[in-house]
């Protein structure tokens, strides 16, 4: 078998030949999610969504992937509409969402919430999100992204800039990247420096990343920026904030003549200047519809074995 | 092409040939709106739902529509749902989504936000209600509920009663009615007269209305009467509302021995009364019914060129 | 015809042999509600989803019976995402549903409305709990899941625990039973006793039904224990309950070596210990599933007379 995987729980499961997989598939399903193609492979299944975290942008394209391959949704985007409410346990619900469908998409505020719900349920489980921990979706879309656009991601440049320290989506990412060989630049204030338990598990893996707070030290250098946001919320003091924002701030005037492109998980809020819209540089719009074909690859991977 | 527009913005944009061309096509879509022909036309085929206000009728009536042709739903119904919570931009929610989808449906609170959209992403984008703007599907199942009980809309004599002055609706009828060459009156109390700039836009295209504020004198020369619905909070003084809110209310005994039908955009409070419900005057369920088959023609010829 | 309702409002318009006909053609269902097989007998049908309480499981399992069958579902599942809240009559929302739909599903908080709307409008309407009125469909469930495990249903000895004053749903399964002849042991404080009227009703159909307050009186006789929650809410002196609340939980060691299965219509908080969820006794995860090839037995042979 070309995949390993029962459940997608942690992008730290999967061997590079899981990724590859994933990757190769992926490009196979950009006609269908464009619309250009149709498939019907998903007849009759039933995704079952357990969001007990809002999450437009995740769920809207799970629910994209499922529904452009002929499948169905079922399940609820808020706890509100759960029976948690009633004093359900997560365990009870999961086994019920479950027996009604082929897999369960589980996003949760709590971090183990989608290995432990993996090992109660008999369906394949994907963690679209849980608390401080995985969001492997998330990372195999960023994976696929750059891979689209340089045919490769062996030996890439890439700066991961904003907030390094709580920034879940790019910790997965400096996980993977280090799987690939790829040189790493971290850019961040310095009470937002990549934690030094990843940058260990980086040079664990054979990467050295260096660290500035300054872009322009790399700008230069890299083929790709991933930007993330910077919250206010994380500053002791309002001013330390009001004093390092601009500089986490990317826009046309500071890449011109650059030859590299800029990502986002998005949503975004300021820390990309709109007038990088409608440049060669955008891919953060590219990115967020590649979450539909990623995320097609792995239904497809996981409910296959099942197919009618 | 039969049909010129690429969004459905404004009634305004519409060419009598344009708004002909959805009514016949309305017409064929019956069987499949009522459940007795099959319709799959857009199977693989995704609505993008953006609805930053609630509207039950106007949403369902939408899934409903691309549901009986087969194809799905994917988005939000209330802004709570939407990203824009964390701060997301209108533009970059709407991108994202048609990026998922074959055409964007939306409501918003704020006039002119559904062009703004259209020039933004590439999917056709269906206005389903802007604040004090445009509503133009309704006012197409209007039309569409005249031409199928009288089979024609010119010359018909139509009174549009109510409040005149604020109902978006009665606004982009009226425009309507007048392409048709149709004899309006209008009947409100004189605090909810139709606005000036209205009564000039009807002149300069050939219309004279009737203005009234008693239902009385032109309840003999109708074909149809339009209800809408008078809300106290119009009024300065309580007690002006009491005074003229009976003579709006429109009950069989008014209406008996008239030849004419009742029409009212729904939802209604008490301005029609029930016991008008199972005689011939109802039009205003069969009118709710109609915004399916108008929606299944809109969806079939915004989407037919991409159509698998 | 080997069934005789229109629409779906109370066990006890059910004959046997309606009853007989829903559990057998469940029974053909399970392929399609485990995936196994694919149906698509509600290929461009739509049910309409009128929830104006929340209700995850009910709701889950009609739209995963729904989309099990290759239909759609439209409509809402909290009160304020309908035009009620407009002051829209409940008459008018589910005129508007049923000229959507295929047939209504409804729950409401008062009881009574199920039938109301069934006499209003033309597509059956099926009852999916009204206030302190009826919930046939889980009474059929329920029963569907004893005659699945025991081949039949009379002549079972079935112990109903719990709250036997209050619970709606035991009140329509004692009935349902009784037109079996199955016998009945009600188990329950004495402040939550089974009603004098129910009892009645139970001698009327040729029922004796034994009471008592203590599990261990009939472990020994019952092939089945029905067990439901006793809320605190329903004592007026909370040492009341906390003096009775111990001996209305059941767990393993309780159920050592007796031979029999345990039913509960979920959610559960704490009546119900988890030691029994991987033992032989659990039969309530698998009556949650069953929920669903009951539901779409019920969907076809409403909706199957008007089948494409």
């Amino acid at each position: 078998m070309k995949f390993s995987l029962k459940d997608i729980i942690s992008i730290k499961d999967f061997t590079i030949k899981d990724i590859n997989y994933i990757l190769k598939e992926s490009e196979k399903m950009e006609p269908v999610a464009r619309s250009q193609e149709l498939n019907q492979d998903m007849l009759g299944k039933i995704l079952g969504m357990m969001f007990f975290e809002p999450s437009t942008r995740t769920r809207l394209s799970f629910e994209t992937a499922m529904k452009r391959l002929s499948g169905s949704v079922v399940g609820f985007d808020q706890p509100s509409c759960s029976s948690t409410t009633k004093g359900e346990s997560l365990a009870d619900t999961a086994r019920m969402l479950a027996s009604y469908s082929d897999t369960i998409v589980l996003r949760h505020n709590l971090e183990g919430a989608a290995r432990y719900i993996a090992d109660i349920v008999d369906v394949p489980v994907i963690n679209a999100g849980d608390g401080a921990g995985q969001h492997p979706t998330q990372t195999l879309l960023d994976l696929y992204t750059m891979k689209r656009v340089f045919g490769k991601i062996k030996n890439l440049n890439v700066a991961i800039m904003g907030d390094l320290k709580y920034g879940r989506t790019v910790h997965s990412l400096s996980h993977a990247l280090a799987m690939f060989g790829t040189n790493m630049n971290f850019v961040s204030p310095k009470e937002l420096r990549m934690p030094p338990e990843i940058i260990h598990d980086l040079n664990q893996q054979g990467v050295v990343a260096s660290e500035t707070e300054n872009i322009y030290d790399i700008l230069d250098e890299v083929d790709i920026i991933y930007v993330t946001r910077i919250q206010k919320e994380r500053f002791l003091d309002y001013e330390d904030y009001l004093k390092i924002k601009g500089a986490y701030i990317l826009n046309e005037e500071m890449l011109r003549g650059k030859d590299l492109i800029v990502m986002h998980p998005l949503p975004r809020v300021d820390e990309i200047s709109i007038d990088l819209d409608y440049t060669k540089y955008e891919q953060y719009f590219q990115q967020a519809f590649n979450g539909v074909p990623v995320r097609m690859a792995l239904l497809e991977v996981l409910i296959k074995k099942n197919k009618l």
